[in-house]
């Protein structure tokens, strides 16, 4: 039997060995097909990384799929079942590192364009796809940048589905809407170095900060909403001392990172936590980094499409969350755009062993399908 | 101008390089001086440490010097003013690395002892030294040592003057006549790692044990009493995640040290420490490093006869502490002996461009002579 569309696109691509944020030929295989259904292609390459913008179309709406090339490293080659570059099928799954994340994903919207447009060559809006190689990476020459560079243009998506694997026990009985937002605090609660035979002559600054940082962690910084949970506080990083046990030391650098609601806003962050630093008379210096504001989309053509696409093939109305981790997802939705996220089941990404239902591709591919046909149709 | 027999002594000392836990040939100095004297001399090697023990006489009671004749490194070079093993005279003082820790002292000792016996070869009791070259390093294989191998034959002295200089503005303004306690305790605060994006998923170690860091950092333990300030406890070292800002730590290091007093003891710090980490229901490992005991030498002939002796010399009591960091008097205190510490100004010490006034090395000779003088003589 030979492999069907879809699975032989998945296949070619986990094939090729594009370790973020390496992209190994993939997206020429991709370009090639797009090219093939009268997309224009614009190839930006951003330092070390290579994305593609392609666009079937001149008319609004936009309908674009979002998605990256770039895999995580395999892991310990020794705990993988096949050899992770060398697509295996074992019991209807199909195996390989970014078989899940995010390659099948790929293949089901290459075919679902195909399809679609054999059907309907002359359909209305346009169709786009914004491909990267770095969001396993830092992501910082990756859809950012093209977005950047759509926008500085005027270039703007109406509507975007990113191929992320959402999905928990079969394809679409989760989508995610949203994503919380991210906001990275590096504090550095200054004392004064001494011997600890001699406290009242230094000023320990571990002692100083911690009914603050018990404060922090005790806080309740929001109720969350109807999409979102409550916002969470977490210390992933601290250290202090010299590594000598009798020296008291000069400084104390404390890492947190928040998930946050829509709720809640960066500068209403910073707000709060600076309050209760100086609530307790702490010296500090603190850096910001947010790593990505929180995005909704509770509403519009796209989340309707979607959610009657995924029923139609389930018989089961997915799920709409905003858990988990960031995505690129973020960044587009700084076009103020309809952004949802629907892809395979994540169970096995970024583990050994990664794998996806075959059924499950040829199922989301038929999602794709549907959701273009219901935007994008005269 | 000749040098003085002590000036002459502390000069042939500083110009040897004994920096820890070298002693590079000033013991053989000191112990051609004692055997001169009538001393039997006990060379005690352990390890990569030298020390001798001295004794003149068989009777009780047995008085004993202490000291150490390594040194801390010089530090930085290009900050002194004068080369740091160069004995250097300026301004009245004698510069050198180990001028003020402790080879003025170690020189002071020897002259006073060369006095007394000249004046009274048949003095009562005993004479001792007990001399190590590994204070400023580990502690493991000197003094200790030397003080186990005297106690396992019942050799006990009765009474110790260790010359760490104890004073603060002028010789003798300040006699050390205990010290505190020093127990370290490391703690590891076990947890669950897990993504800061699922918390619910993980359990942070930090979070759990601040309440109880907090409450152990603002604890009254004593009160200290009228020889010692209050038990202090210090974290002088702590450490938790992987350095990702997205990972939630699995483990969680804390390390403190307490400094404590006559008041408290080792076994009731260590259950006041465990029950405040049970009560905040913390799963963790705990190890437990008793750097000594406290001590303390509140009467007796020695505290007596130190305290005259200084007293004739300044024309002002000596002032009696316990502050400060952990000295060998604690081992020696071993013995249940009378200690007690006798030195100079300890301003300049472990630091570059230390010295110690010369006038200042006279007096100590003439008190530690006094102190013998009233202790021995028949
Ligand atoms: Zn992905
Ligand atoms: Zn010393």
């Amino acid at each position: 039997m030979n492999d069907s569309p879809v699975l032989a696109l998945a296949k070619d691509l986990i094939s090729r060995q594009s370790v973020t944020p390496e992209d190994a030929g993939c997206q020429v295989v991709m370009i090639d097909r797009l090219k093939a259904l009268g997309f224009d292609i614009e190839v930006m390459v951003f330092d070390d990384t290579t994305n593609f913008w392609a666009r079937r179309g001149t008319e609004a709406p936009l309908f674009a799929f979002a998605g990256h090339t770039d895999v995580v490293p395999s892991g310990p080659l020794d705990q993988w079942h096949t050899p992770p570059f060398e697509p295996t099928i074992i019991d209807d799954h199909l195996h390989g590192r970014g078989a899940a994340d995010m390659k099948g994903s790929l293949a089901c919207m290459i075919v679902a364009v195909e399809r679609f447009i054999a059907l309907n060559p002359d359909h209305k809006g346009s169709i786009g796809f914004l491909i990267t190689s770095d969001e396993e990476g830092p992501f910082i020459n990756g859809t950012v940048k093209v977005i950047e560079t759509l926008m500085a243009r005027g270039e703007n998506i109406d509507m975007c589905i990113v191929g992320e694997p959402s999905s928990t026990h079969f394809t679409g009985d989760i989508i995610k809407n949203g994503r919380r937002g991210s906001i990275t605090g590096d504090i550095k609660i200054k004392g004064i170095q001494g011997h600890v035979a001699y406290p009242h002559l230094a000023s320990n600054p571990i002692h100083q900060a911690l009914p603050a940082l018990s404060e922090l962690v005790t806080t309740k910084w929001d109720d969350g909403n109807e999409y979102f949970p409550p916002t969470s506080f977490q210390i992933p990083n601290l250290h202090a001392g010299t590594g000598a046990s009798n020296v008291i030391p000069g400084e104390f650098n404390v890492q947190f990172n928040m998930r946050f609601s829509t709720e809640l806003n960066n500068d209403e962050i910073k707000r709060r936590v600076l309050s209760t630093l100086d609530s307790y008379g702490l010296d500090y210096d603190i850096d910001w980094t947010l790593n990505g504001d929180p995005f909704l989309t509770d509403h519009g053509a796209l989340l309707e499409a979607v959610v009657e696409a995924v029923e139609e093939i389930n018989h089961i109305k997915p799920q709409l969350l905003t858990t988990g981790g960031t995505s690129d997802g973020r960044f587009i939705a700084r076009m103020d755009c309809q952004v949802i996220e629907l892809g395979p089941v994540n169970a096995t990404i970024h583990k050994v062993n990664e794998c996806v239902n075959i059924a499950d591709l040829e199922k989301l591919t038929d999602m794709y399908e549907k959701t273009i046909q219901k935007l994008l149709v005269k």
